[in-house]
């Protein structure tokens, strides 16, 4: 049922209101468009991916896919949001899986190829 | 003229060539799309920033517009990067523009709608 699975969108998180702001834009069509789908950080801001996976937890979700915000693996995605889950399925008894992250998916890259596109050609109007 | 303005896709850069991978494969489409595209590192990888600046400027390009390929503004690219710039532009007398991180176009967000949406319709094939 679809009400019991949620995705997380998981940004970094940075102390600098501005960088939030760039990622709630970046989420909002998601956010419209797909009901169970919530923003969560790994740090320094608000809510906290504990946060949205206890919320989940409370809702009665049985199952939560975590999207990572994030254009490529480093160490984060590696090994702190891995060590994280593992935490959490333990605490809150929740399947929690973890996605690649969006720059590995191929529409990120005919986006980028758009917008570099027509940055070429603002220069010649 | 086309061939005097030239982009150049702005990567952090990582040790790890697995993360480099990722950029390059993001990278793909418009590096094959845009003839006057080059991808560059911020720092740690190579081509450096500075390396593509001055193959632009020993190619006759007279414009470089930098398109960072980070989902938001940091200190890295409210920072570190404008003061690389001041530098170059100093050093390779050229007119080099740092644009918006793509996180800021509203395709990103719609591209990641349209994974998200994909990721919720799988748990239910």
């Amino acid at each position: 049922m679809a009400d019991q699975t949620r995705i997380i969108l998981l940004a970094h998180g940075s102390s600098d209101q501005r960088w939030c702001k760039t990622f709630e834009d970046l989420a909002e069509p998601t956010l419209k468009a797909v009901p169970e789908a919530r923003v969560a950080y790994m740090e320094l801001s608000q809510p906290s991916l504990e946060d949205e996976v206890a919320a989940a937890a409370a809702a009665g979700i049985n199952e939560i896919r975590i999207l990572p915000l994030f254009l490529a693996a480093g160490r984060h995605l590696r090994k702190d949001v891995p060590e994280m889950l593992d935490t959490y399925r333990a605490k809150y008894q929740l399947d929690i899986s973890l996605m690649p992250p969006i720059g590995n998916d191929p529409r990120l890259g005919f986006a980028l190829r758009d917008i570099a596109r027509d940055l070429l050609e603002q220069d010649h109007d």
